[in-house]
């Protein structure tokens, strides 16, 4: 293929991007002061060195350990572990600030992207509870995907991978509350919403 | 002012009508076959007599007794009180299927709209929720209302008003709970969310 | 069928309103302060009366002639006849203030909407024309419509109906002229749009 | 900056990517495969040297010769020279399959974006409208930008920079015609769009 087909299909396995839009990345980029793409061709080589992922949470952290802060600081609450889709998921739970325990950042939800890799993921989320249920005192996992179908789907399979070790060491496995979230009108909600809003009124 | 323009301003107070689209009608209505209008007239002549304000729940329905359905029924779980903003409100929950209690209409939400007549409604509310408490075993009031400033506002006001009541007549006062709506991605959720969905994890 | 049912089925028929704004028209109207279904009543019943369909152009004006003010204005331009859809598209052309030629209003688009009444429609029109052409100098007939199917479709029947007419009395019968409009974008138009655009260069 | 944060801050400058979707990306080139990121370094490493910029008409191109397909293209009509913002534009152009003259690419609106490279783009396209008109026998430079304020006001400076050529060697400056556009409707259009159409009825 030539280069610059080349360039529009890569881009267009960006999140988000379609075929117009990769097409002007293009003619954007061969219109650019020549340092622009030097500079971008050194930070994308830079990437996966510079960003490397915890041993522990498989998040991405740019430093030298092999922990990130979360996972490093003696603080955190070991006793909870939070198990996430995206990095972008954990800071948006951090940027909350009523969190300290631990975390898990699964890469992906399982079965819809990564089939493959969702062993994998498993296995070393698995490997991770064991520890820490041992070592640390795991009292509950909370498995915080987003409220729709794949979210859904990763969490029962993650529960059900997760029950035999829960029984075994005696923590917990919640997920996260549904309700009405900010900004939802009653009118508007569909009933598992309703029903959830129900359940959790207090 | 003209036939016309004072149309055209009766439909702009009509919700979710602009200027532009308020001409378009009365355009559509001059064109329209001549019964069309006679139709609409009827119709709108009839509404207020057809459509009864139960006067119990303040919610409309069309019949000739003084009391909806939901409140003459016999089966309703009359120690549950649902305070919902607006009719749609309550189909909607009704639509759910989940919820045999009673309801009470208040017709808007509280000073955003109908600020004259917020004193009325939440006198006739704390009348009904006497009478409940004492004569039907009022258990709880479930405070039903959309999840933005003006239904957590008007949620105050109505939990302020009702908590001498509920002290002495001994019913609970609830809040529709928060957390992931269907639909919701965690890493789009505010921190109130977030938070919601933390506390009402399980 | 109910009152409240009906009045959704008729406010459904309203330009742009589906079921849902349907419904939440007649539960505003439910709340609002009684006056004004009254007001909004009685300007429905006067539309009609006070608002005349020029015998000429079809307009709809507020008077008491038989003409409206175009069609009744020695200084217009009698030679021009400019055939629109709408009453609103007439109003969009005035405010353009460039054309000071005559109308006809067509009342819709032929053969999606009112096909029925599109035969009496063209036969007006077609008197209109013959009476133009030999009492007031008729010179050119401006098929001014949008520039969609429908409009084009309305168009060439127009034309076609037209064209025996224009050749006895010797008028001419023209289009809007096609282009780049306002805010177009050169990358996003189609392939009739930029022949036109290359036509009417200058 | 660190490479992460850098790596954001490139991408925002993407046309149409905001922080958000650009810290997205980088996520996303965390978790793809590693290959995928060297095969995009690989093509972006390309671009530049693969994709030429033609020497006549500034448009990009894949190949090995000074000139691109269309300049070099002995059939195409060297009589009519036709300026457009962007290679994207040509693109649409050549789709239209109507026009069989040159090209010649601004590589952006003039002024507001790459003000500074204004002035050499201009020269260039002066210096090949001066020899196209000696030797080729030009007739017509067509304007074709993008019919909103920053389209007119670079349309207006290449008009006035190219006055004294075409006073000088007997060519045309023609604009791209106005009117309606595919999809438009008359209603919604301004009166300058009413305008043109009106003058380029027919």
């Amino acid at each position: 293929m030539r280069t610059k087909d080349k360039l529009v299909s890569l881009f267009m396995k960006f999140p988000g991007i379609g075929s117009r839009q990769a097409e002007r990345f293009v003619y954007f980029l061969l219109r650019t002061h020549p340092t622009f793409i030097e500079e971008l061709v050194v930070n994308l080589q830079n990437l996966k060195s510079t960003m490397i992922k915890c041993e522990s949470c498989h998040s991405y952290f740019e430093g030298v350990s092999n922990y990130c802060a979360t996972c490093s600081d003696k603080n955190a609450d070991s006793s909870l572990l939070m198990i996430v889709a995206k990095d972008i998921d954990m800071e948006a739970v951090k940027k909350a600030s009523l969190y300290e325990g631990k975390y898990f950042v699964l890469g992906g939800l399982l079965s819809l992207r990564n089939t493959d890799e969702s062993e994998p993921y498993l296995h070393s989320l698995s490997s991770l509870v064991e520890k820490r249920a041992r070592e640390e005192g795991l009292k509950e996992i909370i498995i915080a995907l987003s409220a729709n179908p794949e979210g859904d789907h990763t969490g029962d399979e993650i529960r059900r991978y997760l029950i035999p070790l829960s029984k075994k060491h005696g923590f917990t496995i919640t997920t996260l509350g549904r309700g009405l979230s900010t900004g939802t009108e009653l009118e508007y909600s569909d009933a598992d919403t309703i029903k959830a809003a129900m359940e959790n009124r207090r």
